[in-house]
């Protein structure tokens, strides 16, 4: 059947609902070159606008699907079990929760992406250790599920090619924050990528670019009901995102981070989200098996280990931050009642670690280590921060920015939580 | 100053209103190809849902303005003043009046389009005019003004080019209906063409693109402050459009309606319209002569001959209907409740007097005779229309779509008012 873009997009600009047919229409001719670009983005900011109903989003992202090829892992001889998070300061989960939860029994096909703007990208972390690569096919893929019972790689052009071209067009005409939109994004890939199951992190905070729990909310259950629809089994946790998770914030000092929860040790709030995310998986694919113990007995670290040997890495190599280096202390006494994560990632990004465009490259030693968290006592002339930078310049641009990231005052504040609500269908 | 696109779409997606340096660089952007379709669209869609102040639309139509060339018209002889209808079905208001106004010692530059749809567009009508031509030099429509006082001719490419842009974008992007994208296109040709005065003949109901009088209210004012704030006197003048203009629909058709106007007869619409509009324009440039001597001596239909002649057309070209005709009567007895102006407008295109698109030629014949007007006591098998044709398979189509064209009751309906509101600054 054929529509015309003029008559799709004015319908949806009128608050209509899309009928199946509209939508299978709008995007299989967008693919094949029929709908042009400057028809999509006006499509995309009338639903940034209208939104969408659940049917509609459903079918927009079965379509975003059917573009390209999906994997099947039910062949393997573990269930397979994925984590998603929608992005925050210092969030280096995914290097420590994949290999723990293949130690555990099941196994976890991480997708990943770069990073952009004050948010680190996991495989760029992972690119800080010598050899391992980040692009593997399918059959590479699925090899190491068998084998090691984790992965994290590029997620493949074949993969929801649609969506490609959709945020590639959502990025440069100001239609990316529309709940609709992002959750056919990120849900199109999961599924088309095969996991029988799903934790979504979805952060919310100062740091995250969700920025109240009512917002996170809708996302968060917009998301559950896309996977459950499309039969993968779907959970998500809403978790705090004001201050940056643990102490390091870049691309080699995260990994060294993870390294030390992987062994047993790290920043606690790491290890708790860590093992809070881990039960949440094996719950949904009905593993009874308690993470803490693989990661304290060392089969977390040895699954890691043998994660990125498979990927050419070579996980013995010794990471070494950015040899440019300032402390940063405080000039007052007091609690400290914030930590701005947003400002440290931005800080982080201005030090080398982050891009401001997708081609450029990143530091993989550039970072921040947060020495202080809300609630600590702090004396003046103690230190809050370290800064690591390849040069001069950028060290300049970190510092301008991580003055405003603490916040000292005289009363303590409430602890912090950092999981707050799960959401299931 | 440069802006990132993506910042100023967000912005106004946001609601804020944009500064002028943010407008004034988004549309040289896009005039310089550094603003991408894809990304005007978004924003256009943006300004339909949030709209743009009176500060930002005028700083708008400034940059379209600029975009081009601009006429100056002080230094002729006589004061000019203009008319723009935005568009109704059966109007040949034009032909008649711009003749008529330059007969009373004003002069007329009607910049004019050609028709989209089921409105039709004033040089169409003319071109069924043998040797007419609709393009002239901005020299040569300075001389005619001298010359013969009135020109109705092709706005060059040269005023608002960005407008021309921007339209084609509008039409193919969903977002032709907002009003100050509305406003903004028509006033910034208009300012550029260098009238001193302009009377805008808003057009509301059936057979109109706004339906609601609030709308048309709307509009209207927002011209007419873009035109006295550019420095052209400007008023509105609101007429209703829920049936056709005069008898005729279609472009041969209504040049010979206009002949019957100019010659001192017609319908009694069209003249009380065409007289309200002249005595208006009259008004705004200070000349006091009424319309209604010129038309009623024959001096109107004097400088309409030199018109024409003066573009190369034959004034005394005998025009005939197409060929093809057929007459439509009543199947029931009663008061005539109404005449769908949009319905006779889409009759009289699928006839043939009308473009789907703007490439496709139209034909000089073709349209609908409009034999009875609302309140008409009519018996059953008497005629309603009469459809005009190049061929059966045209006539078959039109035919189809007059049926629904009129209603007949028992009640005689009010009589229909044209003349509604005037708006001024």
């Amino acid at each position: 059947m054929t529509f015309s873009a003029v008559d799709v997009i004015t319908a949806k600009r009128e608050g209509a609902e899309l009928s199946d047919e509209q939508i299978t229409w709008v995007l299989d001719a967008y693919q094949r070159g029929e709908v042009a670009d400057e028809q999509m983005s006006a499509l995309l900011m009338a639903i940034f606008f209208c939104g969408m109903q659940s049917r509609e989003l459903r079918t927009w992202t079965d379509r975003m699907i059917a573009s390209g090829e999906t994997l099947d892992l039910r062949g393997l001889s573990r269930p397979s079990v994925d984590k998603h998070s929608t992005g925050g300061v210092g969030d280096k989960i995914s290097l420590i929760l994949a290999p723990l939860v293949a130690a555990c029994g099941a196994c976890v096909p991480q997708l990943s992406g770069r990073g952009l703007g004050h948010t680190g990208g996991t495989l760029d972390k992972l690119d800080s250790i010598p050899g391992w690569r980040a692009a593997l096919s399918n059959d590479e893929m699925r090899a190491q599920l068998e084998s090691v019972g984790a992965v994290i790689c590029a997620a493949g052009a074949g993969l929801a090619p649609v969506d490609r071209r959709l945020y590639a067009l959502r990025d440069v005409t100001g239609t990316v924050e529309s709940i609709p939109l992002i959750s056919s994004s990120i849900m199109s890939k999961k599924i088309a990528e095969g996991t029988q199951a799903l934790v979504l992190d979805v952060k919310v905070g100062r740091g995250a670019f969700i920025k109240t729990i009512e917002r996170a909310r809708e996302l968060a259950s917009t998301m559950v009901t896309l996977g459950e629809d499309h039969g993968v089994s779907t959970v998500a946790q809403l978790t705090a995102m004001d201050q940056p998770l643990g102490r390091a914030v870049g691309n080699a000092l995260e990994v060294i981070e993870s390294l030390e929860v992987l062994r047993g040790g790290g920043p606690i709030d790491v290890r708790e989200l860590t093992l809070a995310l881990a039960s949440t998986m094996l719950d949904l694919v009905g593993i009874d098996v308690d993470p803490r113990e693989k990661l304290d007995d060392g089969s977390a670290y040895d699954v890691y280990r043998s994660m990125i040997m498979a990927q050419g890495g070579d996980p013995d190599a010794v990471l070494v931050p950015a040899r440019v280096h300032e402390v940063v202390t405080a000039d007052t006494s007091g609690y400290v009642t914030s930590v701005d994560a947003l400002c440290v990632g931005i800080a982080a990004w201005r030090l080398g670690a982050g891009r401001a465009r997708k081609e450029d490259p990143v530091s993989a030693g550039a970072g921040v280590m947060c020495l202080v968290r809300e609630g600590d006592r702090i004396a003046i002339g103690e230190p809050l921060f370290e800064l690591y930078a390849d040069d001069g310049e950028h060290l300049a641009r970190g510092r301008e920015t991580i003055r405003d990231a603490v916040a000292i005052g005289e009363e303590q504040p409430e602890a912090a939580t950092i999981l707050l609500e799960k959401i299931t269908r």
